[in-house]
């Protein structure tokens, strides 16, 4: 099927970019050395294209996509990297993890989180360090006391993680890495307490600086995003949202049918290749030629670059993935929801 | 069941305010007054509760949002208020609108729109008149050619529409009212050219200054966001993402697990009552107590405002109806989805 067969919008991934970055960071972080995180993409079939690059171990954000990668026999080895308190599912998803023989390991960075874990039936958590976000993670000199509380409730701790969220994004090269390093010192700190053979950290924007991490937690590599792209990365923009301009305005503008419900605005708005995007309504962008040589009609198909991965990927159903404007393959958006 | 045995992040709305807010609308604007535009909750089941309110007219921005309304017996008459070019699915949409003998009116804005109603078997358009909003929508000379053109096609042309999305969220409601007279009067001087008995505009924050209208476009109201609450209007809060703080830190914040997978972000950041939100991530909203009489502590469920109320629905499955802390019941938002 043509690209100008789908219903728009639509969410498409170009298949020489996406396969150029999984070989990318597969050169750069092989095996272990990446647990990718499967938040950015949400999807059990790009997780596998990961795993044929060699990766293995996945950080999930939710109980629903480590329970989809289990289902994908992707399960081998997870880290939920993220707090969760509601024990009715994880103790569902502790049996799903048991009857597929997965090692599943929770983040835990208070009692009652150790609390949780336990009372599900988990057996491997790491002590959550907070590194300089202001989101979960335990003070360092927390993490001592935590992880002697989860040893005494029989939990084996098998490391510490700390996310430098504040860091992944920042422009300069240099201030990443000073702000990545000051990060990393607090859980170099705090894995010396408490010990263990896992030190997970890290995203896209610090994979290549992050060198205390024993794994690094990227997942935007794969698709990217304008934000993202800011940075100079090796990676490449593989995601689109293929929209179909709709009407044209003899005042000067276009509008396609992306919107607000195909596209995460919390980094503000999208990009379209020499346009400049007015702004997006529900079901529209307006948006605006910035060459007077580039005019806009309807039925024209354009492609939207979205200003970030991750809620625009939770806003659709699947991805297609395309090559030279054929679609090759549809990937259900498996693991998204709550 | 009680909310606190929901997992989270779940949307939750308030039986009592949403009952009320349909009232106040129904009064102000009964039957077919009131054109309900569906893409504000994208659940058929909360269209049937407007259409016990007594509407039976509805405004839809996508053909996934009409096809549903078809299937769910509420297809009567239906707007669809938007440029649709798809051919091939404008086509399914009109066999299924056939079959179940229901009326459905397609806006068109261009000769290319027209074509593609034409081309699809669709018989009633609307003429959709640009009236201040850089969107969608001809010019008011335009309009008696694009009518023209639909007559000589064979449609017929049952009136206008305009939306004036431009001053439905103007706080001041004098500027309000101002820039509503300016919109409608473009629209009434495009009817004037036109003719038919519809002209159809609005949205909930000029419900009721819109009096050029035969049938208002408003949709929020049913469960209003934060930004439709600075306007001062007589609808109150129904809709919330309710949520369990993760973690709390010592150094002053507190962490949910709502984010921006479960609101819409284009408006900023969502509320919690009595707190300073300090920002949000994929799955996570850190934020602070203002008083020091509220603490949080881990377990604790909250009750998050989303900002946009339209872009935040279309990340759930399903809005849980409650009443005193009971789900009553569970709605799908079974219209969401391109």
């Amino acid at each position: 099927m043509h690209i100008d067969d789908l219903d728009t919008p639509a969410l498409i991934a170009e298949k020489p970019i996406f396969e150029a970055n999984l070989e990318i960071m597969s050169k750069a972080l092989p095996g272990s050395r990446l647990r990718p995180h499967v938040k950015a993409h949400q999807s059990s079939f790009v997780a596998k294209a990961q795993n044929k690059s060699g990766h293995y171990s996945f950080t999930c954000a939710t109980l629903k996509e480590a329970e989809g990668l289990i289902k994908a026999g992707l399960g081998k080895d997870l880290l939920l990297a993220n707090e969760c308190v509601n024990i009715n599912s994880l103790k569902h998803l502790q049996k799903l993890a048991e009857h597929f023989e997965s090692r599943v390991m929770l983040a835990v960075d208070s009692k009652e989180t150790i609390e949780a874990a336990y009372q599900s039936g988990f057996k491997n958590v790491l002590i959550d360090v907070n590194v300089g976000l202001p989101r979960c993670g335990c003070l360092i000199e927390d993490s001592p006391k935590l992880s002697d509380l989860a040893n005494k409730k029989g939990l084996n701790v098998l490391g510490v993680m700390g996310y430098e969220g504040h860091a992944v994004g920042l422009l300069d090269k240099n201030e990443r890495i000073k702000e990545v390093q000051k990060s990393m010192e607090i859980l170099a700190d705090a894995h010396s307490k408490v010990g263990g053979e896992i030190i997970s950290a890290g995203g896209t924007g610090t994979y290549d600086i992050n060198t205390l991490a024993t794994e690094i937690q990227a997942g935007s590599y794969v698709f990217m995003d304008s934000q993202y792209q800011k940075l100079g990365l090796p990676f490449n923009q593989a995601l689109f949202v293929l929209s179909t301009v709709i009407s044209v305005s003899r005042q000067g503008w276009a509008v396609c049918d992306a919107g607000l419900k195909s596209l995460g605005m919390d980094h503000g708005n999208p990009e379209i290749a020499d346009c400049e995007v007015w702004f997006c309504s529900d079901e529209h962008i307006t948006f605006s030629s910035r060459s007077s040589d580039l005019k806009f009609k309807v039925n024209d198909r354009i492609k939207v670059i979205p200003a970030h991965v991750d809620p625009t990927v939770a806003y659709h159903d699947r991805i297609y993935l395309v090559e030279n404007e054929e679609v090759l393959d549809i990937w259900p958006i498996d693991l998204r929801g709550h």
